[in-house]
Order: structure tokens, then sequence, then C-alpha cells
């Protein structure tokens, strides 16, 4: 989906990023590791959620040939995008700015098969010149979702419904769906006699939301005050099932604009019944301002982000661009914007990096190796280490490599005294580790002599 | 890392590309549903196995300034980039052609830290112009790990262990690791007097095992008859422990060269004593032909695939190209490769997409999304459809729409006498279920009039 951008209306106050993020230089978005943990969970369940509803991930190619991808972009898009020469074909090839064209591009080709409907899913980076992303330079992690061949509301129901509960099932608590119809103002503005150009500027006025901008062209083009008024109007008509009925006035009895109403009522109708009512916001101008939607159509909006989380909607005839026309709804999320707009569980007393980090003399490097193996078999994360110190400052030093590695507990092999191979020196309470006891004072390094059969056993207990 | 390409030595077959891959045009790769959940779950468990020795995943951007990545690259691998100007800035990008010269840059710039050792994984794509990469295109997918900071033999045998342990991981049985250690070759040419760009060109040679080319700069440079045969025999120097002391008679007592020849032993005893010496190679002439690789290096292939499935090596300058010096290794595997050489486990008799497609009349619409919530609940796959048919065309309806969609079963509601929320038809054995008692015909659709409350008690108890 591609993500219109500047709806003054909306721009909520801009959620400061990560004070790890705020290291990286614009346009070079290193994710490091805490928040590439976050942001690969954040992943993980966001398609765990679309593949309950048997949504089949496909991988999509970064870059593509202009000329076969160009007829599912508009040409405001193809501005905005990556472009450069292919040295063996000299073709252009341009970096991907649009995973629903590609989805698009790939079943019309009939890549995925001739049977529908088709559920298919992604997860992926779209590139584009665009400087509110710029925290994350220009590159775009998005996951998506695309309904193929359903033609019927409840394809439109199923898609809101999959991106309701990705939402709640990353914990977002508070958010909103503007959700419109692109033939209720399209068919204001046709109504009115603009011309074709007038037209396409006028809708992309509208989609910012950008009143005075639509009031002159409208001016410009001499068109009646009623048929002016109520395309002005149209964007300012948000809110609940009364919105409906304001917009049926509007229609004025013509089916072309009372179509897009009753279908919008009866998707309205279907994701209350579901227990949804309070999370949508009708919105008789919401259309995205991308040229492929031709139906329903939604945005996601969440408290202290300035930008939609995600959208999507309905695009009948865009399959056909490629091809022939596949009625097909869909949506995408911009993991980035959730990551910003999603609180993460406090951490826990225990941040540790690593369950366990081995270290022993050089000269015990086998036995290292041997230890940390068995850890590791238990499906704990262990880091090792061999150093070459004196007896005697072989604690010391493991102590330190183990608060450098950020370890929750450190395993000494080779101490004084312990020569048999399962002989341990148990070190725990390393880091940031706060004594419960309360006095808020870190717990200083406790160690213990036991054996690595007893620390496996005592793993294996823990977890049963 | 870089994987320099045609080892003429080893080009074996070319395994078949899976059939599903041979629909996608040259360039475009597409990876379908069933290869997509494949190459997911192949990296999820590399991933597992890398984060179990203590690395954290980092992001990567997908492209960067030229001029901030260039220090890593060498000329020869810039030719290869993908590279285009930068609207915003006039300053050259390019579409990231290697991974450890950007975990580098990254960890040079600081972002990681100042704590050593640091442990880093990726996955990622990286982009070059390379035909070989034809069958998909000229993207490819790589899992890497990089050990930043340790100097010593161990952390030469920590990746080399960890790569050895992803591929018994993903089951690949039969590998070979061929080991060498740059150091050596190198310092036979700079032993023998070869001008800088001579020992430039021939060192390229020696990497591809071109005999005839190396033969022929060695001629042209008059160098020695004796220090020219030694370099011809580097290349050739491949086997067991023998081919050490092999070296050690062409090292004639030379220190630059006897060092290498010690490290590599040490190398390969630690490994040996870990149980790996039958999948090792020692090969004196092994460095893989990237600049920054500065001392034990290591390839890995398997058979049946023509080119190196992954591999690594010490770089304990490159970081400081960027910043300050800092002793490195690291691996990278090819995960389009490793597709190849990899056998997945035979697809059982149940082929099935999803586990349920709950189906009922679009008047029942809010009894089948009920219904499919249910048992997505219990974590089953469940697609939902509502179909207008009259009563008596439902049930054919429902089992057409479950084989379309490879459904395990299909759930219908609202079957005539069905008229409570609890009541469903199950159809099971649709699509390509072969009959156990073995006449080799497939099943007939089994029809059954049961509740839902049962058919989830029966997956509750089917899972404990």
């Amino acid at each position: 989906m591609v993500s219109p951008s500047r709806k003054s209306r909306r721009v909520l106050t801009q959620a400061s990023a990560s004070r790890e993020r705020s290291l990286i230089p614009i346009g070079m978005a290193t994710i490091l590791p805490r928040s590439a943990r976050q942001v690969r969970r954040l992943e993980g369940q966001l398609l765990t959620q679309i593949g309950r509803w048997g949504y089949d991930e496909i991988i999509l190619p970064t870059f593509e040939y202009l000329d076969v991808l160009a007829p599912g972009l508009e040409s405001e898009l193809l501005e905005t995008c990556y472009q450069f020469v292919d040295r063996t074909t000299g073709r252009t090839l341009l970096l991907r700015p649009d995973a629903t064209a590609q989805v698009a591009r790939t079943v019309a080709m009939g890549l995925t098969g001739g049977r529908f409907p088709q559920r298919l899913a992604y997860r992926t980076s779209v590139f584009r010149y665009e400087p509110e992303h710029a925290g994350r330079g220009r590159e775009i992690f998005q996951i998506g979702a695309e309904l193929i061949g359903v033609k019927d509301v409840t394809g439109d129901a199923e898609v809101i419904t999959i991106l309701i509960e990705c939402l709640q099932s990353i914990g977002l608590r508070s958010f909103t769906i503007a959700l419109g119809h692109v033939g209720f103002i399209k068919g204001l503005m046709t109504r009115s006699g603009l011309s074709v150009p007038a037209q396409k500027r006028a809708e992309q006025a509208a989609a910012k939301k950008d009143l005075p901008r639509l009031e002159e062209i409208l001016k410009a083009e001499g068109i009646t005050k009623s048929a002016a008024m109520a395309i002005r109007e149209a964007p300012e008509l948000t809110g609940g099932k009364d919105v409906l009925n304001r917009g049926r006035v509007l229609a004025a009895g013509d089916p072309v604009l009372l179509e897009p109403l009753e279908r919008l009522e009866e998707l309205y109708r279907l994701l209350g019944s579901a227990g949804y009512a309070d999370s949508l916001l009708l919105d008789l101008g919401e259309f995205r301002g991308v040229d492929y939607y031709d139906g329903a159509v939604f945005d996601v909006f969440a408290p202290g982000v300035g930008a939609e989380l995600g959208g999507g909607g309905r695009y009948d005839h865009l399959i056909g661009r490629f091809g022939t026309d596949l009625p097909s709804t869909g949506f995408a999320l911009d993991v980035d914007r959730l990551f910003r707009a999603i609180t993460f569980p406090e951490e826990t007393d225990d941040v540790s990096r690593i369950d366990y980090l081995v270290i022993g003399p050089g000269r015990l490097v086998s036995r290292v190796s041997a230890v940390a193996a068995q850890l590791r078999r238990r499906h704990l994360r262990v880091a090792q280490q061999t150093i070459n110190k004196v007896a005697d400052r072989l604690l010391v030093s493991a102590i330190q490599a183990g608060q450098a590695q950020e370890a929750r507990a450190v395993v000494v092999v080779g101490m004084p005294g312990q020569d048999r191979d399962d002989e341990i020196l148990l070190v725990e309470h390393l880091v940031n580790q706060m004594d419960p006891t309360g006095n808020g004072r870190p717990r200083r390094p406790k160690t213990k002599r036991t054996s690595l059969t007893a620390l496996v056993n005592a793993v294996q207990s823990h977890r049963s």
C-alpha cells in the first residue's frame, strides 16, 4: 500500500524516536540489536496473525524493471522512486516503491496460480524519497496482506478485521480506523462537471484534506455553487452512522453516489456486529490519494504518531492493468511507525543479553567448548571465551568479561582445585540485577562451586 | 561476505532449480508461498543456531552512500555494484553489495557500543551484477555472523564451528570446508619479488585456481624458477595435515610463511578435537579473492551445488579502514544455494495449505466469522467464505471451494436442518489425501454432522 502523507488535520505530536535510533545518521537506518529484536518480534506476531486467516507469505524482489511495474504506479509516485539503469540490459530498474502493485503484477502473470480467492502476505521494504520518513531514511518496512478474488463486502470486512486483530495482537490499545469509499467523493466530482485534470488535482487536495486548495480548484473551474458545496463538505463528513445520512442528502437520489454509501453502510454494520464499532470512524472524504483504489478504503491512526500506521482498500482494477481484472482488497502496516506507537513491556530486572558466558584459561579451551555446547543443547544462549591470566586473576577477569557481555551468569572452568571436567564455578547477579528485598542497591556477584550436571538439571527443572 | 566465483576445479553439476522457481523470469525473483515458507524456516533455523552462541541480529540499510562504504569495498567489487545518484543530496548511493563491510562500518562508527567482543548476526540481501546468480536475479539472500574483537585462534574456531552447526541444523548431510590462510600464498608472492600490481593479478588468478593465468603472470615478471614453482604449487596443496608439512618445506624457515602455517595447524587441531576433521579440507591456495581478508579463510561446498554455499574468514584490518583496527572474523551463507543443496523432508500425504475453510450462506456471515474465529483461537489456520447458493448446492460448492483453497477440511454452517449456532457439517479428505489402506486411490470426501464444541475439543485433545 502507498501511504499518502500530510493530512494536516491529523498531524499529532511526533513521538520521539528511541534513544538508540537517534545515534543513526539520517538515511543510514541501521537497526541495532535491542530494536532489531523488537522489530523481528513485531513482524513475527503480525505475520502469525495474518497467517491464521490462511494468508501465505510471498517474497518480492527488491527491484524490478520500470516498464513492467509502471502500469501499477501513478505518475506522482513514480517521481518519488529510486530509479537506475540496468547495466546488463540498458533498461530502467526501480527499487520497489509499493508492494501492492508488485503483488498485482505477480498475480496477473499467473505466478501464484489460477485458483481464487488467493490470500497473500508479505514483509518487505518500500523505498521512496519521502522527507517524513527521515528517521529511518527512505527505506520503509511494511507488512501487508492481499485478498485477491473476493468481490463482495465480506472481503473488505475480512482485511479490516485482520488489520484490527494485528493491532490488538501487538498490544496497541488505542487506534482509529478511518473508513470511507472513494466512489462517493469521486462521484460528486464527476457529477459537478469538473474537467478530468481538475478532478485529478481536486482528488489530491481532498486526499490531503487541503480544503483551501480544493476551494481554489473548484472556483477556477466555475462549477455550480451547490455542486462545489457538496464536494467541499465531503472531506468534513467524519463520524458515526449519521455521516451516511448526510451523504444520502448530498447524493440526492443519484445511484452512482448511493451505491458507495450502501456498501459502506453494509461494511460498517458487519464490522460493528463483530464488536469493532468503537474503533471505526466513517470518513466520506477518505480516499488515500492513490489512484488504484476504487472501493472501500481505510487508514489507521494512533495517538502520538503523526501519520497513519497503515491502511489499505479495494482495488478491483489494479490487476487488470497487468492482465485481467480481479476484485481485490488488502492492507499494509508501516512497521517503523507501529514500533513508535506501541509500548513495549517493561524490561524485567534481568536485562541480560545472553544466559551464560562460559570462560576458562586458554589451556582448557576444549573444556570451555564442551561446557558451552552442553548448555546450548538446552536451548540457552551461551557465549564462550578463553583468557590467559594467572589463576588468582581468573575469577575477577571472568566477572568483568561477564559484565561486558551482559551475561546473566558466568560459568568458570579450571578454577584452582577444580580439575574434573564436571566441576564449575557459577557466578550469578552480574549486572543491573536489583536486590528483590527492595533496598534498591544492585546485588553483588554471588559465586557458587557446583557441577555442570547440577546446573543442567537446574535448567531442566526450572523449565518443566 | 563476498563470494568470489568460478573456481573451475569445483564446478559441479548445477542442481536444477525447483519447478516453482523456473516459472519466474530471470531478474524478477519472486519467491512463491511454498518456497517462501521453506526459505523463512531455513532463515529461522540458521538465526536460532547463531543466536545460541550469543550473536545479536542487527538490521542493515539496503543502500548506503558510496563514499561512506567505499573504504570497505575493493575496486573490483565496486564495478559489480548497483549505483545511482541520490536526488536529494546529489551523492552516489549503492545497493549493499556486501554485508561484512556494512557491519564493519557500523562497528567503526561506534553504533554497536564500545565493549568487546561483539557478536553480531544478520539476514539480508546483497546486490551484484553476477550472471551466475541468474536464477534468483541479482539479489542474493545471506545470513551471516561476525565476531568482533577476538584476536586468537579461538575466534576462528568459533565462527567455523557455528557454520558447521548451522549446516547440520538444517539437515545438510554432506559438505566440505576448504580451510586456508591468506598469509601463506601472499607471503610466497611477496618473497618472490613480484611487483605490487602483478601480485594483485596473481592473487586473483590463484583465488580462481586459474593456474595457466598464474603461470603467465609469473613468467612475465621474470621471478626465479624456484619461487615461481612454490607459488604455482600452493593452490594445489589441498588435503589433510600433510599439506602443512609440504607448506613448511616451501616456507624454508621464513617466519612470515611459518606463522600462517602454525595458526592454521592450531585451528585445524581445535576443530579436529571438536570432531569436525572429516568435514575439513586444508587448502593452502584458499584465499577467497576478497582483499579485506587477512588471516584464516574458508569456503563451504556441497555435492550438487556448483558454487560455494558460503564462507568467511578473518579481517583484522577492515574495521580500521573506517576507524580503528579491531581483530575480527565471520562467515556468511548464501540462502539461495543452501536452499538448493538441502533435501526438504518429504511432504506428508497432507499437503493442505490451511487447516479449515469455514463456509456458509451469505445470510449467516456472522456465524461463519464466529466459527472461524473460535478455531483460529486454537492457533489453527482458517480461511472463511460465504456463498450464495440454494441449500441443496451448498455442500457441493463448499467442497469445491475447500479443494480450491487446499483446505484440510471444510466446516459448513447453515446446512438444512442445522439451525443452531453450534451445529456444523464437517467435510474431511478433500484433496490429495491418499487412502492409508494402500490401494493408491484418493479418499473420497467424508461428511459428518457434528458440533463446533466437539470439533474444538477434538483439536485440543489431539494436541495434548
